[in-house]
């Protein structure tokens, strides 16, 4: 009997990152261990130095994430009982497009002692916002100028992403600008750090990064946004690319010691959570939908064929596994709606029943809601609370709920909101498949999978059958089925995913009477998605009214 | 020095009817009595027998109201101190349209042993709504046979009203319908047992009871909504008229024996408790437009124009004072709706730190939402929670709020329902304006009064100064100045309306800057106002879908 082989799979999320030690054979996950972010996320001062940081503003310290190898590789190796010897390979998955400034060498700007007090010397974390002046214009002189690679992103490129993060540096600290060598994604530079070698991942590259059909945006295009930017992809940005599931580099002396683990073991490409997930789901062929519900979600879903869709994030040659179209799309806010709600809008009558009955609000407020049929609640909301990512791509717009009356109650409205986040995901997929991007199965994934009532409501609504991730930490599998990957174990991702990775088929069934009564609904739901969205400016001006400036300025 | 004189108004509110002694030459309030009725609303089953009673019904039992005349009145005589002798007149004013089934003596059929088990045989009370399916039909037939009168109403009539009220007995108890002699609006009922005489008084016989230039609807009109109905009319509800501020008759003995007052006291003529307020707030000029704010919003206003006023509840030659059209709207939810937020949409946090301050949680959502500048939380609300009386006139209808994102507060909301209310009541001003109807002042009485926060906002929505009524019970007052012209102290209503009513003119300024401001929301209402109310049936299609009987039907 041949003896068993594992790899690890580290998670970096927000605030923690989670090695997972994953049997090769079956994916069997032995063991794991968290390391916690010493500084989690930075939103108003530094470790070093009195800088105020503006709002919108969410930096991290890289050394947090160094230190994760540290502490919970060892020590998910040692819970795990697992001689190191038997680990063939380590793959990491990281939040996006999370970005770190740094020297040729790969230090951080913000570890020498020059940058340490400048704000912009830091990681800046995927929810760093302020850059959105940047993001507007990125969009408005692209859509300008026709750039052939906006409709691979939906029409828009997101505050969030590679370019209008670091044109918000040029602008605010050129000091720190022209101080970087590399403008690296944090999924490539913990590879970085434990390979000793720069590889930039197809993934982030794709998504975040504007690389299409093997080019950047052109040098007149970074010209028209700011003559300083010109020489922005040829100096600090492009690199060469590693496709997913493959080998960046083999384990350094140094990172074998921080990890415990053995000199010279295969370390894979760089990855994304939510891409990774959908290996750990197995859910790799197309049609099939990886929905990634948590606070927001992400939809990534493999296609064998290339459509410009309406409102998608982005659709990347061999974004998710090399050989497919990877799409992603998503919603930006559905989990925080609900938290907004229970904290916002929850009377205190029923806070009490759920305290008298020692279970959660959020517990009580499903079992109410679980009690009433489809659409007796006589409501319909719009899910666009945090803006809408897909498919009307526009963060000025905000939530609506109709038909209150004198006896609607909170478990009525809480139900509406559940319901207007699953009315987003089937809009989604319909504008997939009027794209000509079929959509043939559902798979959840993320924190709002154990919400019974949810996941049924999804069904009927979508009418299509569910299925669940089974792992509890699907990202950091994800990661070892990679690993197994890059290790050779496996000839490629999909076949690794089907022995490793593994999903609860039609765990959730529509049923056809509800189906029938959702479909009403959600017509009223597309009326007013249409008219808020397209029809009128309403959300726009209301947004305008609300600021400061308009005090001033009015009339 | 001459003796001073006092009247008496008696206010027949839902639940109690309060009596106050009014010296005549000054109006001012001597002393007032309370008496709550004994049986309040029945809602559920009869004081005899085991009937039960269906949704939606609200009976009264008329000797309630016999009961304030035996112990309020004399009560309040007593604290005020006053020589029942110099009383010299009697009035009141009643809820409407809240009707009484009487034989040809007055008697209720309720204090009849032989119907004292039947619902039909009660004062059905103002809100009883169970006749929507003959209100339906009234307006339905009407509408096909192009009726004159209908117009006057706005194109509706409502389930409130004598018509619809009276079709559902003959179709639910015929028996009891054949054994009415007179269907009287208990305002007529209470006068009638003052002084003996029935006399139908113009206001409720014109707003409520359909007469328009001395017709009601022809016998034509009755035959084709029920044959059965066709004498209702000629049977049952024509009887003269009596202006209002005249007198209806004098004291009787039995009513002397009851009040403690002297017999053969001239007692005014029946009234409405929105009507008289306009005389106690000495508001009777055209343009003036009264807005009774409590649970809903009641206005009347005096106009020397006839304009058929879309979506108006009733225009009525004198139906508030001789020699003017009457006009009246409504809104139909405004203090119930701010009440349903309390308890339903307001956190525990709030109504924690409302209890520790031992204020209100009304006062606390008011203080969180004075501190805003206009146009700060970002929302804008349709005030439909009850449905829409004016101009709308579709109690289909039903509640919207817009914009609310992450951040949003219940503060926020709060306060975009008191300025929902106060856009509603801007659509109306507006309605009238255009139609060729002037608004010169905005007045309000009522229980919202109190609410400082609430009228700055009315003043600033509508851009109008706003008055306030001056007393605390002012429809009593009302009935008191009535009673003072209908005993001859002074020439016509209005003349006793300078002298013993009053108002606080420009008690609340629009400020010069939130006008602005409030017209950019306003414009976002109205487009609100009219898409939803014109443009789409997505609140009617809720309804539907929220009705038990669309879960058999689907599809």
């Amino acid at each position: 009997m041949q003896q068993a082989k594992y790899t690890i799979g580290i998670d970096f999320g927000t605030l923690s990152a989670r090695a997972v030690v994953v049997r090769v054979d079956d994916g069997h996950e032995m063991a794991s261990a968290e390391h916690v972010y010493e500084h989690a996320v930075l939103t108003r001062s530094l470790p070093v130095g009195d800088a105020r940081l503006p709002s919108e503003w969410a930096l991290q310290v890289p050394s947090d994430y160094r230190n994760a190898l540290k502490t919970a590789v060892p020590q998910a190796v040692k819970l795990a009982g697992v001689d190191p010897g038997d680990v063939i390979g380590i793959g990491t998955d990281f939040t996006s497009c999370t970005m770190v400034p740094v020297r040729a060498d790969g230090t951080p700007l913000c570890e020498l002692p020059a940058f340490a007090d400048r704000p912009h010397a830091y990681a800046k974390l995927w929810r760093h916002h302020s850059p959105q002046p940047q993001a507007d214009r990125i969009n408005a002189v692209a859509a300008d100028r026709n750039e052939p690679w906006l409709k691979r992103y939906g029409g828009s490129i997101s505050s969030e992403w590679e370019f209008a993060k670091a044109l918000e540096i040029l602008e605010q600290d050129p000091d720190v600008y022209h101080a970087i060598d590399h403008w690296v994604e944090a999924a490539d530079w913990i590879v970085w750090q434990l390979c000793g070698r720069y590889v930039r991942n197809a993934c982030s590259a794709g998504y975040k990064g504007i690389l299409q059909d093997g080019r950047y945006p052109t040098r007149d295009f970074l010209t028209a946004l700011n003559p300083g930017f010109a020489d922005f992809v040829g100096t600090k940005l492009a690199h060469p690319i590693g496709h997913l599931g493959h080998a960046a580099g083999a384990l350094t002396e140094q990172a074998a010691r921080w990890t415990g683990l053995p000199v010279g073991l295969p370390v894979a490409v760089g990855n994304v959570d939510a891409h990774v997930t959908a290996a750990a789901a197995n859910c790799l062929e197309p049609g099939q939908l990886l929905a990634i519900m948590g606070t927001s979600t992400c939809h990534v879903m493999n296609s064998d064929v290339l459509q410009e869709v309406p409102g998608m994030c982005g659709v990347v040659d061999g974004g998710i596994v090399n050989g497919y179209w990877g799409y992603e799309a998503g919603q930006s806010g559905v989990g925080d709606i609900f938290s907004w709600f229970i904290n916002n809008c929850v009377p205190a009558s029923v806070a009490e029943q759920a305290r008298d009955r020692n279970i959660s609000v959020h517990d009580m407020l499903t079992e109410l809601a679980a009690d009433q049929r489809v659409g007796e609640h006589g409501l319909v909301a719009l899910d666009w609370h945090s803006g809408n990512r897909s498919v009307l791509v526009d963060h000025q717009l905000s939530g609506v709920i109709v038909g209150q009356t004198l006896a609607t109650t909170c478990a009525d409205m809480y139900r509406a909101l559940l319901e207007a986040t699953a009315y987003g995901t089937r809009m989604i997929v319909e504008t997939f498949v009027d794209s000509g991007v079929p959509v043939r199965e559902i798979i959840v994934g993320g924190g709002l999978l154990k919400n019974r009532l949810l996941m049924q409501i999804y069904a009927d609504v979508v009418g299509l059958p569910l299925s669940t991730v089974d792992s509890a930490q699907a990202p950091a599998l994800g990661a070892a089925i990679h690993a197994a990957t890059a290790a050779g174990a496996y000839h490629d991702v999909p076949a690794a995913a089907k022995q490793m990775g593994g999903r609860t088929r039609g765990a959730y069934s529509p049923n056809v009477d509800n189906v029938a009564r959702y479909d009403d609904l959600y017509a009223q739901y597309v009326k007013l998605h249409n008219w808020f969205g397209h029809g009128n400016a309403i959300m726009r001006t209301l947004r305008e009214i609300s600021t400061p400036a308009h005090q001033g300025a009015s009339r």
